[in-house]
């Protein structure tokens, strides 16, 4: 049944029945009456956004309904014109359909989901008013995010359980009113740009050659395929923003510890030296404000005492000039040519708008800062890892196998040799922060990723991201509106690699542009630490500029 | 020149040379004017509290001066009343006092403070104003907080050395119109209760017998006996908190990471485990408020990326009943009766208070706490500290071995173990928030030590201040007004003891309760991370109401 694009990882004789099983489970889990016939799975095209349109499998109100955002759809229920039901009903449709495209799911449970809406719905009928800011609004949840009686996992086979309970995310969502009905793929490990596990391999919806990115992936193939309109990722070293970026969706990381992962299934848990952090993946900017607001508004931070309290308030900037710093690169990896065709688009129309001043922001050793999160990140040599993957039976994926092999930075330490390690983080921190205030930028814009999506088994440096991730600064994801296009994104007569890395990627490229056709092109704004509020800000002037 | 009972650290030969050499260095820092009669030195009381008043050496105006709290100063001096230079001459002249009645510095330069002081009030004459919310304001500074040119250790003699530079609080406290002009004691390594050092034993005022508390000692006895009225601690497991109670005077931890630490001298550095924290010690309720405020007011955030923004703004809490959880003890070890006597005493007044709710507070696994955050103190089996020890020639101090040696929590660990130690701290700070907010309590009060200022070498269990630090809650302690009085505070005629510490504890009152007479008692009052502001709201209703 699987198509051999979403081939997932292996393993041995034990690893093989078990995942074949699961994926049998998930499989069964997608009703008949929501199964796309063998002559569209038989011959699908490598851009597969058309499908759920032309499928046949959804009404025309369905997909309408699937078209809007989460900011429309709770207001829209708010104000009685939509349904729990049908808005949920349709979502969850246009996931299944999504998930035979994409392998983008590890859990459906629509009919759940359902019980759920008319449950909200008969409250709204019978109170005449909302239950909280998110009444009916279905929101998918990455695999790893405990949903209560949901299968879950951390990546591995080994750690495949059923939640017990909500986390604090999901319980929170649905005290606010929401509604879960999917549950999404995320790879191996959840430590890679891509997204390859033991149920499947995501693929990107606008390119099957392509990766749908990672760790968030199965979150942004669905979102890009409209099976829903907002979900919940992680990111701890670009897992929110990677997909996002790959699958032309929008998606924040929040500043650390200030959104709630209470209950999370971390491996391992207690790591201090890269935080992780969670937030929205959706379709519009004002999806990431009004979800990180009505999360807030729950006051995460009294449940959880490892969270700070931190409002997501955006301030007004129509009264001054927002100054961009710019960053084409990072001094290690360039980025292909339809990356650097958006960035210089996004420059020209920002030094042509009254409200932007524009500088070049320089990298400051951005090479060392990511060596730096990979040390941390493995500051057990990756024994975990190892581990959690005998006790599956489950072989490293390629990409798993590469950043623990290949990376010089990962090796074992003892206490003083992480002590030195966090030590050597702080002072990178400080040093990275005296370098930002003298650029006095509000916010820099860079890539997420040294091109578009990737090609399977090639997104090898996520520094474009994960630089962000050891300074603990907010990012936002966009995208342009641009798409990878060969005829324009030629490849340079000549280049001058700035690393053995940077030559190896720029070969991606170079080889075979075409295959790169069709993904969308994203851009990265950031800024410092605690200014997620201003981010969503200057996010949507910024946007805005770079449209019109 | 040095009292036997001052007497600090020992060491080998090279050591004792060294330490000689910068006794020296600090007691000839000391002008001849400045210096107690012999006929004083030779026949010290146990409490030297009113010696400075009757010693002759400061004027009626000096000492009308030293009573002031550092609000009032900072009040006078910007209304003209006061200038900077009789300030910082009557804060010097009385440090220089303290110093020879209690070893409490560790670097005297009253002139550079003097000299500062007369820029300060030059810049006031010419401008009409001040130059910032402290100017003008003498502040005492524990050793190893960086003062650019002055000395600084962390603790052990292999360390000391000259500050190149201010670090972030200095240089803050500096452009807010702060005046440098001593340095203060503490112990080796800075990780004991008490305050033995390489200089010297800081004694306590009240009583010579006693401990001025550690790490920030220094502060503690210099503030006690009016040589400064505002000082900077520190406090990983209790050392703004310990010496404030021992010497009855008052002090704050604020939340880890919400006041600057920039540029402190960590031995060692990059430890994420248990986060220290930086704060006002001083002679008033109000100083603390003014002093946080003053820094806030800065933004520190903005300069150390590791800060996170907190406002300290005192809610208006005379709309509603205060809701004070008392927390008698935590279950390991039994306070001495001084200790009882106060939380008795405050009981029955804060019962009686119309504006106050009172609750009995159940401590939640506190030596299960407190074992975590030693364990997490010395992650490398305390190797660095052997480590500084041996470069200096320097011996362990009784505390510094006792800690090290006697606590099973300490071992070696690796990054998995670090991992699961952390892990197991993270729950711990969840079950325990769970637990208070079952309790529905605003704050606990309780103590900060299990009884007064201890006997010197004695001070074995800061359970009742780590237990916050690892929890990471803000906690103030204030003097009660009371003091240990041997007539009163009778020995129990049974004891039955809940540990084997609680029995040898029991036993240091039980032989001598006399030898404790005439300490200050204090109250520790604490709440959740972040609610600093609620805190000194809170401490300020629940001080008025014990001393009414």
């Amino acid at each position: 049944m699987t198509l051999t694009t979403f081939q997932g990882a292996t393993g041995n004789s034990s690893f093989t029945a078990k995942a074949k099983s699961v994926q049998e489970r998930l499989e069964s889990s997608i009703p008949d009456y929501l199964r796309l016939p063998a002559s569209i799975l038989k011959n699908l095209p490598l851009d597969v956004t058309g499908i759920p349109e032309s499928c046949g499998l959804l009404t025309s109100s369905e997909l309408a309904i699937t078209e809007l955002d989460a900011t429309t759809i709770c207001q829209r229920i708010a104000r009685g014109e939509l349904s729990s039901v049908e808005t949920v009903t349709a979502f969850g449709k246009r996931a299944a359909i999504a998930h035979q495209l994409t392998a983008c799911l590890t859990d459906f449970f629509l009919e759940e989901g359902i019980a759920q809406a008319q449950e909200l719905d008969a409250y709204y009928k019978r109170e005449g008013k909302v239950i909280g800011p998110l009444h009916g609004l279905p929101i998918s949840i990455k695999d790893f995010i405990p949903v209560k009686g949901r299968w879950l996992s951390a990546g591995f086979i080994g750690t495949l359980q059923v939640s017990e309970d909500d986390c604090d995310m999901t319980s929170i969502l649905r005290q606010l009113g929401a509604v879960f009905y999917v549950k999404t793929n995320q790879p191996q490990g959840k430590m890679t740009m891509e997204c390859h596990s033991f149920y499947a391999r995501t693929v990107n919806p606008y390119n099957s050659k392509l990766s749908s990115g990672g760790s968030s992936g199965g979150e942004g193939a669905l979102i890009a395929l409209k099976g829903s309109c907002i979900g919940v990722g992680t990111d701890v070293g670009g897992s929110i923003r990677g997909p996002s970026a790959f699958c032309g969706i929008y998606g924040i990381r929040p500043t650390s510890l200030t959104t709630p992962m209470g209950g999370y299934v971390s491996s391992p848990a207690g790591q201090d030296g890269v935080h992780g952090s969670t937030g929205p993946m959706c379709r519009s900017a004002q999806d990431m404000a009004m979800f990180l607001h009505a999360l807030s508004g729950a006051d995460p931070y009294l449940l959880d005492p490892s969270l700070m309290p931190l409002s997501f308030d955006l301030p007004d900037l129509t009264q001054r000039k927002l100054r961009v710093g710019i960053m084409v690169h990072d001094q290690w990896i360039t980025p292909h040519p339809p990356m650097l065709r958006a960035l210089r688009m996004a420059r020209e129309k920002l030094i042509a708008a009254p409200n932007v001043e524009v500088v070049e922001f320089e990298p400051y050793k951005h090479i060392y800062g990511y060596n730096l999160a990979v040390e941390m990140f493995f500051e057990d040599d990756g024994k975990t890892f190892g581990d959690m993957l005998e006790e599956g039976g489950e072989d490293a994926t390629p990409l798993t196998e590469w950043i623990i092999q290949a990376s010089p930075a990962i090796k074992d330490h003892d206490a003083i040799e992480m002590w030195n390690l966090h030590d050597k983080r702080d002072s990178f921190r400080r040093a990275y922060s005296d370098h930002w205030n003298r650029t006095g930028c509000d916010v820099v814009l860079c890539p997420p990723y040294p091109g578009v999506a990737s090609q399977h088994d090639t997104a090898k440096y996520w520094g474009y991201t994960t630089i962000w991730n050891v300074l603990d600064y907010p990012g936002t994801v966009f995208p342009t509106g641009l798409t990878a296009d060969p005829a324009i994104d030629v490849v340079p007569t000549s280049f001058i690699s700035m690393s053995d890395a940077d030559l190896e990627h720029h070969q991606l490229y170079a080889k075979d542009p075409q295959v790169y056709a069709g993904a969308p092109i994203a851009l990265q704004l950031v800024t410092k630490r605690f200014g997620d509020g201003f981010l969503l800000a200057a996010q949507r002037i910024v946007e805005e500029i770079i449209k019109n």
